[in-house]
C-alpha cells in the first residue's frame, strides 16, 4: 500500500491544522447526577450565601444583561463536558474586562462568597463547575485578541479567546499557536493557561511553561496581578506567573496572557500507521525520532480498541485494515522537499524493519489531512457515545505505558463495554478510558484507587495533562511529596486566605 | 569572500561543541573595594554572630575537611567572578549530600544565621558571595551524574555538577544539554538553574522552564523539597519548583535537576558575517529565520567595539575585515544534505539583498568553529583586561537594541574606554557593557539609574537572563509590577520566615 501513496503524495497545506474536526456537543441524554451525589464526602465550605444586596453589587458592575440567574441558562455552566459533574450553582457573571472581574472578586472576598472561574468548560476533572453554589465567573466575553506581532512572533489575548481562533488569527502572520488538542473549538486560552494545557505538539513545541511569556491575573483578594510582558527573556524575580499556569483556577482568574508563538511551517506531513504489537510502537518511535528529527511535531497512538469506538460510534472510516495499533506521526517544517525526503527515509525504514509497521498511509492533502487527525481527536467524544465515561490521564516510563492499559482491561473484563488506551507517545502520556452505559460505583471502585496505585509504584503521573480538579485532588500524593503538597497548602492559604477561589478542586480535602 | 569558502567548506562535527573556549579566570589584579564600601546604604541584617559551637555543629555535619575558615582559602568564595564584588564571609562548608545541606540549613535557620548558596561563582550580578558575613554553602562535591537516559533524554543530576562535564556525557548518549554559555567550563547545572539561565541556544531550544522536569532543594526551613519528577508531562498541582528557578539562591538550595536534553545534531553549521549597520543585523536575522527555519539554533551579534576588545585584549584573530557589526549564525540539524542546502540558500540570499552582509565566512571545521564561538564567547573576560567592567543585560524591542548601545556611547563619551554591545538578537536580549582602568563612582552614577530608565520606557527588562543579584535587586520595579513585587516578598516570608537565605540579593531593600 505505501509505495503507491508515497508516490502519489502531496503534503498538507500549512493551514490545514485549522481544518481539524473539533468535539460535537455530548451525546449523552438525561442529565449526570449532582456531583455531591457521587461524593457525599465532600461538605459545603463555611461560605456564605448569596443575597439580593450581592445580586444587586453584581449588577452595578457587569449590568443586569450579564448576571444569569435563570436556572435552564444556568444549568449549562453547571455541568462539564464529560457530563460526570452536575453542580448546584444558582448564578453565572459574565464580565467582560479585567477591572470588572477585579471587582466581582473584590466584592466575593469581602463577603466571603465562593467562585469558580470558568473559560470553554472543556475541562476532563470537574475542574471548571460549582460543585455546591459556587458563583460562576465565565471568561467568554473577554475575548478580544489585544495584538500580535510578526516579527516577535508574541500574542497577547484576553483570557476568553477561543484556542482555534487564535490559531487562526496566528496563522494570518505567518504563526501558529504553540498548542494544539481536540477542544480547540471551544476551548478557551485562560483555560488552557489555567491548566498548563498540553496537547497534540507538545513534543515539538514544548509546555506552555516555556511559551507562555506574560500574564495578568486577578488574585482571590480581587488584586490585579500584572505579569504581562511580552519579552522573550525577563530574569527580574520569582516567576510568580508560574503559579497561576496549571493551578486550575485555584489561585486566580487568568485574564490576558501573552504567548510566544512559533513560525507557521510552510509543509506538514502526516504518516498513518498500522501495527501489530506495542513493542512495535515503540520501535516505531525510535525511528521517526532517528529519521525526522527536528521536523517530528506529533507522534500518536491509538490502539484498536479506541479505533472500533470512532468507527462504530461516530461512523468514521479507518482507511486501513484491522491493527491492534495505530500510530500518527505528523512533520512540520520549512522546507517541503527536505521534508519529504525525510519522511520517505522514515517510511523506507519502517516498512523494512521486521515486526515495525505492516501498513501505511500519507495524508495526500488538506483533506485527508484533517480526517487522519479526526480518528485521533475524536476519541473522546466517540466513548461518551458508550453512556459513561470513566476517564484517566497518567503519564508513565514508555515501557509501562500499554502494560497498564492490558492490565485493566484483564481485572475490567465483562463489566465495562471498552478499555481504550491512546495518547501522546512522545511525552509518556496514555489516556485510558473506561465506558459503561451509565454510572457504575461498581466499576468505579475497580478502578480507583487501583490505576493510581498501579501508576504510583511505576513513578508516573496520576494526571499528565488533565489536572486534578474535583475528580484526583484526593489522589494528589501518589504523585507529590508530602511536604510538596504542604508547600502548595501554604501558598494557596497566602494568595487566598478566605479560600473563596474555586474550592474543593486540586488541593485534597483535610 | 564567500563563494570560495562556502565551496570547500564542510561542517562541523557534532562534537565541536565541547571544544568551546572557556573563560579563563579573571584577568584582574589587586582586590576587588569591600561592596560593603560601594553599597554603604545597606545594613547588615538582625543575623547570629557565628560561633565555637556553630562551627563545632557544622564539623560534625560535613566532617572538618570540610569547614573552610582559612583565609586566604576563604577569599575566593568572597569574591565573584566579574570582581566587582567583595564579602566579609569568614565560612564556607562544603556539603557533599542533600541530607548534609538539610543539616546545615536547619541548623542556620534555628540559629538565625545567614547563608549564601554558591555554585561555580560565574554569576555576573552579585548574588552568588556574601556581602557581610554570611556563610558560604557550596555546592562544589555534589557533582553526581545520577542517571541518564538515551530513550526519553532525561538527564538527572545533582546541582553541583559542571555544565560542560553534563554536555560531554549527554554526547555519548546521543543527547545535549538545553543550555550553553561562556562560563560553560566553571558554571554549576544548580547556579544554571537558579539563575533561569538563558544563553547562546535559547532560541532553538527554550528556557529552562520548559526543559527543566524536576527538581530537589533544600528550603530555608531546611526541609527537602522533593520535586524530583522525571516526566516529561505531569499537572499535579502547583508548579513549586518554578519558584526556585530563577531565584537566585534566595528561596532554597537547589541540590538536584532532572533536565530534559533534545537529541545531539548531527550536522552544525557557523556563519559568521560581516556587516555595515544594525538595521542589516535586523534585515539578516529576518532571512536566518525565514530560510534556515527549523534548524536555526543560534543568531549572535557583535559589534566593532566588542571585537576590537578581544582582539587587543586577548590577541584573537578575526577572519573578517572592519565591520561595524558581526554575526554569528548556527545552524543545528539531523540531515548534513539538507541543512548545508539551507544555509547555502540563507548566505545567497544574504547576499542578494542590498545592504546586508558585505563580508562572510563559515566554519571548515571543528577548530574554525570553536574559533568563531570564541570572539563570541570570550567578550565579557576581554573587557575585564581593560580593568573595572559595568555590565549591563537587558532585554528590548529589536528595534531599540542597538539604540540604547548609542546612546549610552555618547553620553559617556571620553569618560570610558569603551562601550560595547553584542547578544542574542534571536530573543531581544541585548549585553551593554562599559569599561574604565577602576571603578569610577563618576561613571557609575552616569550610567545608573539612566540605562535603567531608558529599558524602563521601552517596556524592556532590566535584566534578561543574569538575574537581580546584588547590583540590581533596587530596580526591580522598572521591569515589575508594585504588586508583583509585594507577591514576590510574601512567597519569600512564607518559605524563608527568617530571612536566612541569601539575604540583600533580588528583592529591594524596604
Amino acid at each position: 500500500l505505501l509505495p503507491q501513496l508515497l508516490l502519489r503524495r502531496r503534503p498538507a497545506p500549512a493551514g490545514a491544522f485549522a481544518l481539524l474536526a473539533r468535539p460535537a456537543s455530548s451525546a449523552s441524554g438525561g442529565l449526570p447526577p449532582l456531583t455531591t451525589e457521587i461524593h457525599p464526602g465532600i461538605k459545603r465550605g463555611a461560605f456564605s450565601q448569596l443575597t439580593d444586596a450581592d445580586l444587586s453589587a453584581f449588577e452595578a458592575i457587569v449590568g443586569g444583561d450579564h448576571v444569569i440567574k435563570d436556572a435552564d441558562e444556568v444549568l449549562s455552566y453547571n455541568i462539564d463536558w464529560l457530563r460526570i459533574c452536575r453542580g448546584q450553582g444558582q448564578l453565572v457573571l459574565r464580565p467582560k474586562t479585567t477591572e470588572e472581574v477585579s471587582a466581582i472578586v473584590r466584592h466575593c472576598n469581602k463577603r466571603r462568597l465562593a467562585v469558580v472561574p470558568q473559560g470553554g468548560n472543556t475541562g476532563l476533572v470537574g475542574g471548571s463547575v460549582p460543585l455546591f453554589d459556587e458563583i460562576v465567573i465565565s471568561t467568554s466575553r473577554m475575548n478580544s485578541l489585544l495584538s500580535i506581532d510578526p516579527v516577535s512572533g508574541v500574542l497577547v489575548a484576553e483570557a476568553g479567546c477561543v484556542l482555534e481562533q487564535l490559531d487562526r488569527e496566528a496563522a494570518s502572520q505567518g504563526l501558529m499557536m504553540p498548542l494544539d488538542l481536540g477542544a480547540k473549538g471551544s476551548c478557551q486560552i485562560g483555560g488552557n493557561l489555567a491548566t498548563n494545557a498540553g496537547g497534540l505538539r507538545l513534543l515539538r513545541y514544548g509546555s506552555l511553561r516555556g511559551t507562555t511569556l506574560g500574564l495578568e491575573a486577578v488574585l482571590p483578594t480581587g488584586q490585579v496581578l500584572d505579569c504581562l510582558t511580552t519579552l522573550r527573556k525577563d530574569n527580574t524575580g520569582y516567576d510568580i506567573k508560574q503559579l497561576l499556569i496549571g493551578s486550575e483556577g485555584t489561585l486566580g482568574i487568568i485574564t490576558k496572557a501573552a504567548i510566544l508563538c512559533p513560525a507557521r511551517p510552510k509543509s506538514v506531513q502526516l504518516a498513518f500507521l498500522g501495527l501489530d504489537s506495542f513493542q512495535a510502537v515503540l520501535d516505531t518511535y525510535r525511528l521517526a525520532r532517528r529519521s525526522l528529527g527536528e521536523i517530528l511535531s506529533a507522534f500518536e497512538f491509538i490502539d484498536s480498541e479506541s479505533m472500533r469506538a470512532v468507527k462504530q460510534n461516530l461512523g468514521l472510516s479507518c482507511p486501513l485494515g484491522e491493527h491492534s495499533f495505530y500510530v500518527l506521526a505528523e512533520t512540520s517544517g520549512s522546507n517541503e522537499t527536505h521534508d519529504r525526503e525525510k519522511l520517505d527515509g522514515f517510511i523506507e525504514s519502517v516498512m523494512s524493519m521486521d515486526g515495525c509497521a505492516t501498513d501505511g498511509t500519507v495524508a495526500q492533502d488538506a483533506g485527508q489531512f484533517a480526517h487522519l487527525w479526526s480518528l485521533r481527536e475524536r476519541i473522546v467524544e466517540s466513548l461518551l457515545v458508550d453512556g459513561y465515561e470513566y476517564k484517566y490521564d497518567v503519564s508513565l516510563p514508555l515501557a509501562d505505558i500499554y502494560r497498564l492499559v492490558e492490565h485493566m482491561r484483564t481485572r475490567l473484563d465483562g463489566r465495562v463495554i471498552r478499555t481504550a488506551g491512546y495518547g501522546h507517545l512522545g511525552d509518556g502520556n496514555l489516556h485510558l478510558n473506561f465506558t459503561t452505559p451509565k454510572f457504575d460505583a461498581k466499576v468505579l471502585e475497580l478502578i480507583e484507587p487501583h490505576v493510581f496505585d498501579w501508576v504510583r509504584d511505576r513513578r508516573g503521573s496520576v494526571s499528565a495533562e488533565h489536572g486534578l480538579g474535583l475528580k484526583k485532588s484526593q489522589y494528589i500524593r501518589h504523585s507529590k511529596a508530602d511536604f510538596a503538597v504542604r508547600v502548595m497548602a501554604e501558598v494557596k492559604r497566602l494568595l487566598d486566605p478566605n479560600g473563596i477561589m474555586n474550592p474543593y478542586k486540586v488541593l485534597p480535602d483535610e
